[in-house]
């Protein structure tokens, strides 16, 4: 599939610098550029490629645009280049993905008592167990297990492999990737004579709308209630929710992130890769976490935090700071000592 | 499935404050309560709660008991709420689970010359290759693949997706949760001139008796001779075991953890998230270790430890608090020393 | 399968100190011999075990070889006594390992437009999409997922349960273990009035020759382009490879590390477990990480490091020291600050 400048700056509404009849086929980074492909230029330490790239036609944000006309390349001019290119990608892929199989396969699994809607693909191999209900428009690939009365929304994406335990909820257009689990027992466990005896885990989990989930993540269940993702929340490969967790909206969570029971994430919050939470605790809208730290008090809304424990970012880099130099600065503090006697 | 007080107090040995002809149809928490459920206050943090929940039926420890009598509400008072709340919970499960299906699944794929035992349910396109012997009562979810000559005892729940390699062994009243690796080769090479030579992993898991792993975890065969996971022992999620670890009875260990190659964890130890342990050390029996440490030496019994390496948890917090002061403190140091000069 | 000393001393090189006759059929450890079986002696510190011994047969650096004959047990002499057992492991699996069998299980699902190549096993139920090209001598386990147009070279291993997304390519003589996900979205968003907008992942991964992939790993394709392990790569169990990464030749990566997207990688590195490093970064060749590090900035060659944030590791450790020790030391430094006044 072919597209011209003259085709592309009418969707982003740019401004072509250049031949508006140049023509792409595909998408490719400015510092990697192949020929016939589009390119963007957002920022100024890109735009030493601009003379060299095979691109065809660059996307550039305004006031980045050489002074000097290219040859052989077409720009077009926009406020913000990086959004108009991912603007173009999201185009170029629903009008480019082939068109994945429709209906369910021979090959899969599913019980009579399941209802499955309309325009559903279920792959081959996959188990649907009874009572469940799924809606409309999903995709469910192949060797998915699907639970005893568990839920599906509309528009939800499931890749192969995923496994959701019994009477969880996923409400629409949500991505959930290969290996995830969802719905698996907390762990939960009395102490008696020296032994382990397991809280039987009765609840579920509730996962919101436009929620991705990435590859091989844990979702416990609740052991009474639910375990809740809600709405807009993207988490990232290998996270684990334990029990009871509440992640509110529009959370991203990094990769390898394992969050223990009962803990509530506020709003619009990021949190980096290989971070630590105890459970029980509140953290608040807006906080910001640095990778690996371990978070073991509530946290207050719009903190930016490091360390493990935790605490406030820069306090933090600086302790670390001096960190560093220790060795160096207690000596000098020492020899000091000994001169002032 | 509903139950009355007087069924409830008598079960767990309780005195009814109340209605005894009072219903449950359900569990909640008592600072969620909904109505016709059974709840419990362990502790005077929930005792506000009692006034205005909507719970039935309450289990309270005997000392948090009110004094003035609660309208529409009967209180069942024990010495331990919490452990009779549990207790219920148990039971309840027991009674209203839906039987799993029992009997081999026309969609599973299994060798003439595996062995299965009385009343096993084996879901459909598990996978059960040659040689496998497996006990009585075992329920083997769905996509589950049982490698050849693989050994499985009694009572047994092995979530959907679960992969259990050649040669591995599991006792009796195990819970396996989804997508866990059982038997995986361990990471071992010889390097010859500057490429990695793959070391033949040999060996097999063993797996004892009424042990519960998380899912997503991966415990790999050891060399030579077996890796161990001892009775009792729990799991949490995305846990990593490598090649000839042993772990001891009763150890916890919680999720994203990761243990090297050939280390002994003794009994009845608590370990929390994220933890690494190196390769070829001994972990003694009572041990504690706060989430994310490292700890790259043996340990001694009964310790508890925190740290990247590890040390005494208290020991470990006062370093801590300084590290969290030093800026001002060196600053400090730095002035007095100048002033008495 | 038995074997004399005879014959393993010839495929050593190795020099008889006892009966040529001697026969083993198995190997195990010398700390933990069992009888009639092969084990190694490479290391002074395991002398000790020779004399009570049940082992038949016992490889040993010729610098360890007591001077004292040692009854009932046949001593091999060779330079490294390690290597010589791993390559007699080596030959024993070849010989021992019950073959595979081969050809398309009836009860996998391989699309009509896939192409196999000669000699390949595809095991039950698992899925091969469209357009799919699969060399020779594949052994694809049961219940893997192998997208559209995945190319996979020759000799490759493939575990139950692996998930390859579309597009992906593997070369040849690769391992990847059970649970793997190949070519998972990217975790890239853009942000619009608060929420987060999907930055469509067009790329794919690349796996080239000689590498081994643990198990449960998630290796995200690219967002343009590819994400690509190079030749001798052997990564753990529980990593993730963010989009558009690199790894050089010959780098070990250790479980539970996470490498953000963009970052490269250099050759030969060894990475320790639970690292964490940043998107966007160059870690050079030879580097070493220790477990636990985060690493924020670009690495030279052949350095060595740890901490979070990451310097040189002698360093580290001598600052650590001062952090154990910090509270003594801050005390006397300040009351020899008021002495001296």
């Amino acid at each position: 599939m072919q597209f011209t400048a003259k085709e592309l700056a009418k969707i982003i509404d740019g401004t072509i610098i250049g031949n508006p009849e140049t023509v792409i086929s595909g998408f490719s980074k400015i510092e990697a550029a192949l020929p016939n492909t589009l390119c963007f230029v957002g920022s100024p330490k890109y735009t030493k490629y601009i003379m060299t790239s095979q691109a065809a036609i660059i996307i550039i944000c305004k006031d980045l645009v050489p002074k000097e006309p290219v040859d052989n390349i077409t720009l077009i001019a926009v406020d913000d280049a990086h959004q108009a290119f991912v603007e173009l990608m999201r185009i170029y892929t629903e009008l480019t993905t082939p068109k994945e199989p429709v209906g369910i396969s021979e090959h899969a699994v599913v019980d009579d008592k399941a209802v499955i809607g309309e325009n559903c693909y279920i792959g081959a191999t996959t188990v649907i167990m009874q009572n469940v209900v799924i809606g409309k428009q999903n995709k469910i690939h192949p060797q998915v297990y699907i639970g005893n009365n568990v839920k599906i929304g509309d528009n939800n994406v499931i890749y192969p492999g995923v496994k959701i335990y019994d009477n969880c909820k996923i409400g629409n257009n949500c991505i959930i990737h290969a290996g995830t689990i969802i719905g698996t027992d907390g762990f939960g466990f009395t102490q008696e004579n020296g032994i382990s005896i397991k809280v039987p885990q009765l609840g579920n989990v509730v996962i919101g709308n436009d929620i991705e989930i990435g590859a091989n993540c844990t979702i416990d269940k609740a052991t009474l209630g639910s375990t809740i993702i809600h709405d807009g929340v993207k988490l990232d490969n290998l996270i684990h929710i334990a029990h009871n967790c509440e992640i509110c909206d529009n959370t991203l969570i990094t990769s390898l992130t394992g969050i223990a029971g009962s803990t509530v994430i506020g709003k619009n919050c990021m949190i980096g890769g290989q971070v630590g939470i105890i459970d029980h605790i509140a953290i608040g809208n807006n906080v910001r976490i640095v990778a690996q730290s371990g978070i073991m008090h509530d946290v207050k809304d719009n903190a930016t935090i490091m360390g493990a424990p935790a605490f406030n970012f820069s306090d933090y880099m600086r302790s670390y700071a001096c960190f560093r130099n220790l060795p160096q600065k207690l000596k000098q503090l020492e020899n000091e000592t000994k001169n002032s006697k």
